[in-house]
């Protein structure tokens, strides 16, 4: 180890990438796009190829106490389809390593590979290769997923264009509103193990964090329209750090309104419940796996009719920042750590 | 969890994955070869794509005690080329996750970063995405590697044929010697922290251990002499477990002869200060990431000229079993764990 010693914190997740990768040079001309998105692109002489890749640790992205094999697999492949059809492609092949410790059953792995199959094949994808291997301690999966798309119809996170809308599908803080109920539910039943949950009317939010879906009909559905969105990523550290993400390697600002923040009855509801503002939640909340896309102006009619897809702002100048409007009229700098900001304005 | 417990033991790493994988089956045409070789094959418009992953985990697969961090990163990538140039193609990508613990510095992950830069830079492959996460404990990296091969052009492992070849590029057992030296010292350091290791005499197996080479050059010596091996895999497990496991996937059996095992100057003297056989070393060390592959005998002329190429033993059929012909001229059988076995003859 080096004298010098720096904590990792200082850099953050994305500061740490860019560090770490800064000399690396491209050599091959079949690499399009690297090291940034949500994927990288490969040319193969008429279509190109897109790759993308996840680790999954125990007890940091799932805790097997409340988390079925069976989801937990399914989720595994379904966060990096979502990667591949935020790219606008086709997801076609992935392959899964996994590090298991003797506590695990060949009948609990087995559990696991269903959900991977059912992911599988409910996007037609076809599980190629992998790695199974002992751990000392603790569940670690890794997924690479593979897509294709047709030349140069990728679509990147840094081409967002000043005056585009700024769109998202399907609704925001579900899968947060899921972890919330299941850590109480954990707290709850560690602290009295006789007590068993009752999850029968939170099945929606439950589904949202268990059971997330990568959105391959939002991708379809710009393919059937013509729509190419000029810059798109998927949802999965929580809408206001993902805009700003998307914002950042676009070199522009936002306008996001609250009121036109997509958000179920159901969150809505559990929100409620757990004395939390459903729109903190959909700002902050992770893992929804939605697709945000900016699109030209004169593409708007185009998505209209589908209900699937918000218009929640717009892209301004840099220079004017990435801001939300609320309900009541107030505006408030949008940031990564939005929830404890936004809560002390 | 179900209610039948069977242990992963039972089934071994190959029958669990084949267990666990049986029910997956192809949807995309580009899917030239899935699961059971050393990567898959997809097929992309006049070139076919080659994908193999691997995971290593701290305690399972590396030591920190006595592998640096940047030979770590160099080996994390060798592992992953040496598979893909055991499909007889040419790496052209990577993406590498880690997942990490605090104890790391920004620092530490650099060292760890600039392995895989030089391990990239050598092979002309491009790092073009990856994960960082953090780690509750232990440091976690998953490689995947992505390789490009003239339609067709690939090497499996099931494909030997009564008659051929077998051959072997390089030497076998350094790094398992090197992981004995290594060991050694550790215990002894344990003990006695003060005493510093002294492995100068030993850079050889201390190399092949930390800084394993992926063989380009026996892929490169094949496209300029137009040789198609007939089967073709890398040398991880040690070469009796994988002449075995070459053998079962081609339905065949072998005859290997001990002299003709190649083993280096260097290993042979540390075998004899370790009390170790070298040719036990040979056979059953892992991690020499050789090339293991079969051969047309017409094609022998071929190689005779190339003295990193050594022929150890020929394919019989599958009835005459797998055995190994030792300098005295006894028989045993080939078992994936020789090492025990082979002892006990």
């Amino acid at each position: 180890m080096s004298e010098q010693r720096t904590e990792i914190t200082t850099l953050g997740e994305f500061g740490l990438i860019e560090h770490l990768t800064k000399n690396f040079e491209t050599h091959n001309a079949s690499t399009v796009l690297s090291v940034g998105d949500d994927a990288a692109v490969i040319d193969h002489f008429g279509k190109q190829t897109v790759v993308t890749t996840d680790l999954l640790l125990e007890g940091i992205h799932f805790d097997l106490m409340y988390t079925p094999l069976k989801h937990l697999g399914y989720k595994a492949v379904m966060v990096n389809l979502s990667d591949v059809y935020a790219m606008n492609a086709q997801p076609t092949q992935i392959t899964i390593s996994i590090g298991i410790s003797n506590r695990f059953s060949v009948e609990a792995i087995t559990e696991f590979y269903e959900g991977v199959h059912i992911a599988c094949e409910k996007h037609g994808v076809d599980l190629v290769g992998g790695d199974t291997s002992s751990s000392q301690k603790g569940f670690v999966i890794s997924v690479t997923a593979i897509g294709e798309v047709a030349p140069d119809k990728f679509v990147k996170r840094s081409t967002a264009g000043v005056g585009d809308l700024i769109c998202v599908s399907g609704d925001l803080g579900g899968a947060f509103l899921g972890l919330t109920l299941m850590e109480r539910e954990k707290k709850i039943y560690l602290e009295n193990p006789g007590v068993q949950p009752d999850l029968e009317d939170e099945s929606y939010i439950v589904g949202r964090l268990l059971k997330p879906e990568a959105r391959k009909e939002i991708i379809s559905f710009f393919a059937e329209n013509n729509i190419t969105p000029t810059a798109m990523m998927d949802v999965s550290d929580g809408i206001s750090s993902d805009v700003l993400h998307l914002c950042k390697q676009s070199v522009v600002g936002c306008r996001i309104y609250e009121e036109k923040l997509p958000i179920s009855d159901e969150s809505r509801r559990a929100a409620f419940k757990f004395g939390l503002d459903p729109t903190v939640c959909a700002l902050n909340g992770g893992e929804d796996y939605e697709l945000l896309f900016t699109l030209k102006q004169e593409d708007h009619d185009k998505i209209t009719l589908n209900e699937d897809i918000s218009v929640i702002g717009y892209v301004v100048d840099i220079n004017e920042g990435s801001k939300l409007l609320t309900k009541g009229g107030n505006t408030f700098d949008i940031t990564a750590q939005g929830w404890t900001a936004f809560k002390e304005s």
